[in-house]
């Protein structure tokens, strides 16, 4: 039986024997000496075995080889002054293995090192199929155990300190599509018909609240079949929320509470509280983004009061239908970006351009401040003008204005994107801060152009701003974003808990009264049954724990993740099924493989 | 802002000036005064209002009805000595509402009554379609709190005391059935290819293992597309857990532990324990059953050896044809079990019958020790037999010996069946007892006559014991079901970690070496990387909160359960869907509706 975890030994355990169980991370042979690094979960101990001192096991230490596994027993010892190791926590302790005995070995080359320390880069696709060796890998072992340490301090604090209890919802459940695509299985039982599997609970934790459940959470999986970006899967993890009879200014305190202790326990941060708070318009005006990273300023600036009647047609048009012109002011960007940068072919082009922006205009504050642009527009621009941008941005010489001209909508996803893009290349990201802010008033609707009508901007139970009852096609929603370095982490809001409300919001999203009534008859119906003001919010797990482990991808903070294709790498889901399933089910693929000629 | 739980006031809050929010759980005039208790998900407390006391929120008082949802402010008083109620916790003071806020109302009639303490009988059709008033009522707003309760314990023993790490596992995976159907859904991206619901999260455990996870927990949902019984749903949750370097008795040491933990945090029971512990073959003699209910005796003894010879042919018969004779002695069964009970058409007979018996023979003993049975068994025992059948029984006068001669199977299944109707009949289960047992040593295999295969017992991961690897077809498992009160709540086993026998047993359940290959490659080639010894267990966590909640029904202990048809009354699931949506999926239904005629 395991007495101690390899790296919990300490200078106190010296002349105890003891039983560990683990894997050779490293083996050394030095002249008729074995040195073996034995790894487990919590770290490494150094293990010795020699013909004189440990005779029993010296011979079995010769056959080992990394990643073998085995059971070491010996003696904790001191280790001698020239090879204590300040490196590791258990380095200035050895032991004497008197027994060694090989529980398993490994009988094919590793298809990458997965010793401690080692952080060779190795290609996604080989870690994806051999995830069981990547999830041995320090980084990754790491990783696991911090998800699991913020997902337990979300539990505690929740369950300890507000009183919320934990209820499980249901997975196979109802398609009810609005926004992403359901994943849909189909019934066996009930011929013909379909489960789909969850987006999120809404719907169940809005009846639980109808239950006089009063506090509910649930560390719930999601599923969204959406083409799939960099940090999304197809299903992931939501710490889901929902409570009655509070204000969102209470919802919001208890949910500052909530991540300033998830950060002390983790990582033993304080994060200074309140959070900032921005409604929705200042974000955008301010950032071109509602979930803007403020770790550093390059706020940007609107000038189209100023340029509406400019002489310059780009600024001119673009006011003129209904968009805006609005600067990045970019400090010293005037050195550092050059022309042929902003202009067709130039990276800082190409980043505008896949906003949506058809080019730039742009202003240099030369060192004697003189404004260095194209003719077009210096030639267009009065003196006052000049001299109120330069007081909007704050420029002095050395600056770099960027101007975007356009609709609003493109304006502020390109000047976004360049803020982010040039903060990264002038390294104006501070390491270690942890801006957490709250994005509030959000629109209830925006306008899907596709589709030709409006759609829930968060999802269509947000309640409308009470004040903005009048013309709910304008209302502010009572919705929430927590946003933390740039990434949303956390979107809620009080929820809809009228029947008349719910009503008006389903049509201004374009749902018939009989489609309402199909798809969500059952909400309406419990409205009429005594439904408190409630309202709720989610976190998204992976996005948190991602950036919490400081890593790039949530596939590094899940242990089993899709690839972007889709795919499970390791046990190559999905798969082909036996015709016999497809027939029990009453459904048949349609698929036709292309053949190749 | 509620400064208080309705169910939390006391004597000790008399005088302060208190918030509530919830529900009218009843509401009374007595001439010109309110009274209404006021419900949340802590309990009640008795609100009053009249003109005098309260003028202002009296006129409000009077507009309200039973489940309205409103806030109160209010000053808690003693109750006057004749109106204490000692039945509640609250039940020493009332409060006078200064203020009374109407929140939302109820605009339909109940489908049933909600009010505490209404212990009526409802439909479970209703209580399904109108769950969220289901889970307003006491009993289940209490099992859904125990829910919770039980969970909270077994993730936090885990945590705390053993060192578990919480992993979560995938949803969407690969289809491999092995004994019960998956749920498949068609993949969009992967054309033509189906994702499977998990059974369980068994292959990504162990691949955990082989990780170094060491000790893996998770509460995760699984998933079976049986056709239903009272206990089962297609989506269920286990506690599931996986550790490795562990022995059976430490895997089973260790879960005693947990199961003690929890009784003691969430009921206050101090279970005995060590738990008796039974081999499947003892299990099988006793009580024709590896999940005997051991609250009471009714042991089965088995006669095979003494009757083999007998002249009565249907005892004969069955022992030469590989079958057994066993009996079960009923103590007082001699009066209260006529032969009429015992013959076709009778109750005995039907239950007999429905465990697949084809008749049951009996031997009365009398007061004066004779023993009276059909001749053709009278005739055919000897004084010897006789004596020894009453010596192996422990049958006194008044006894009822019943006895079973058929295969193996057949004689186990009645005589277990008729055991518990026995019990129940004869009032022999004590209360509040909580019996648990552990059974061990399963066979690793089944005979599954009609696909005539081996089939796996438990599943084919389990490893056989040591001692029988040179058979593997008779060999025991190293496999162990925890049994309380008569239902397993949990089932484990040691797992296989050497590929050899992992792929001998894929032989022995006749998997061809292509198939292993081809459904758990992935599985076999781990075991080359230095996986560990290792085992572990799973729970059903709704079968077990059932029976802390003393539920007949798993549907009563989970928020929102399928019916036996599968489907969710609420949100009326499975349902059509869109065309595009199959479409998009590369899927057609083959459900051809029968027309009526």
């Amino acid at each position: 039986m395991r007495t101690h975890y390899c790296g919990k030994l300490r200078k106190e355990h010296i002349g105890e024997t003891v039983t560990l169980y683990g894997w050779v991370d490293r083996y050394r042979d030095h002249g008729g000496v074995t040195f073996l690094d034995l790894r487990d979960r919590s770290g490494l101990v150094q293990i010795v075995s020699d013909p004189q001192r440990t005779p029993d096991s010296y011979q079995q230490s010769n056959l080992l080889r990394n990643e073998y596994v085995v059971a070491i027993t010996g003696r904790v010892t001191q280790r001698p002054e020239e090879s204590l190791n300040p490196r590791i926590p258990t380095g200035e302790v050895e032991i004497y293995a008197d027994k060694i005995e090989l529980l398993n070995g490994i009988r094919k080359q590793l298809p990458f090192q997965v010793a401690t320390g080692n952080n060779d880069p190795v290609r996604e696709d080989l870690r994806l199929k051999y995830r069981y060796l990547d999830l041995r890998r320090e980084r990754m072992a790491q990783n696991m155990q911090l998800r699991h340490q913020v997902v337990k301090a979300m539990r505690r604090y929740l369950e300890d300190n507000e009183g919320f209890i934990e209820i499980e919802t249901p997975v196979l459940t109802r398609s009810t599509p609005e926004g992403a695509r359901d994943y849909i299985l189909p019934s066996r039982v009930n011929e013909g018909e379909w489960f789909a599997l969850p987006q999120s609970p809404q719907l169940f934790k809005q009846l639980l609240m109808v239950s006089g459940m009063d506090r509910y959470y649930q560390v719930a999986r999601c599923f969204r079949d959406e083409d799939l970006r960099a940090d999304r899967q197809p299903e992931f993890t939501q710490l889901d929320m929902e409570m009655s009879f509070m204000s969102e200014n209470e919802i919001i305190e208890l949910n500052e509470k909530l991540v300033c202790h998830i950060f002390k326990t983790v990582k033993g941060i304080d994060l200074p509280h309140p959070f900032p708070r921005l409604t929705y318009k200042d974000a955008m005006n301010k950032y071109g983004s509602d979930k803007p990273d403020t770790r550093y300023g390059l706020e940007l600036v609107d000038v189209s009061d100023l340029l509406k009647d400019s002489g310059f047609k780009v600024f001119k048009d673009a006011i003129s239908k209904g968009g805006i012109v609005k600067i990045l002011p970019i400090p010293n960007g005037n050195d550092a970006i050059s022309n042929v940068r902003i202009k067709p072919k130039g990276d800082i082009f190409g980043q505008a351009a896949e906003a949506g922006a058809k080019g730039l205009a742009y202003i240099r504050v030369r060192e004697n401040g003189e404004l260095d642009t194209i003719g077009a527009i210096k030639d267009n621009l009065t003196p006052e003008q000049k001299q109120e941008i330069l007081t909007r941005t704050g420029a002095k010489p050395g600056h770099l204005l960027l101007f975007a001209a356009d609709d609003t909508g493109i304006v502020n996803k390109t000047l976004d994107r360049l803020r982010q893009f040039v903060a990264r290349e002038f390294n104006l990201i501070p390491e270690g801060k942890n801006n957490f802010l709250w994005i509030t008033d959000f629109p209830m609707f925006e306008w899907n152009a596709d589709e030709k009508r409006l759609e829930a901007l968060h999802h269509p139970f947000t309640a409308p701003h009470p004040d903005d009852l009048g013309d709910l096609k304008t209302a502010r929603a009572q919705a929430y974003d927590l946003v933390l370095n740039g990434f949303e982490v956390g979107g809620g809001s009080l929820r809809i808990y009228q029947r008349e409300i719910q009503e008006q919001v389903f049509e201004a999203i374009g749902l018939s009264p009989e489609e309402a009534q199909s798809k969500f008859g059952f909400l309406l119906e419990a409205f009429e049954y005594g439904t408190p003001p409630h309202g709720g919010i989610a976190y998204g797990v992976d996005r948190l724990v991602m950036l919490l482990a400081e890593e790039e991808s949530i596939r590094d903070v899940i242990a089993f993740p899709k690839t972007q294709q889709a795919r499970c790498l390791l046990t190559d889901a999905p798969a082909n099924v036996d015709a016999k399933q497809l027939k029990e089910l009453h459904v048949a693929s349609t698929f036709k493989p292309k053949v190749k000629e």
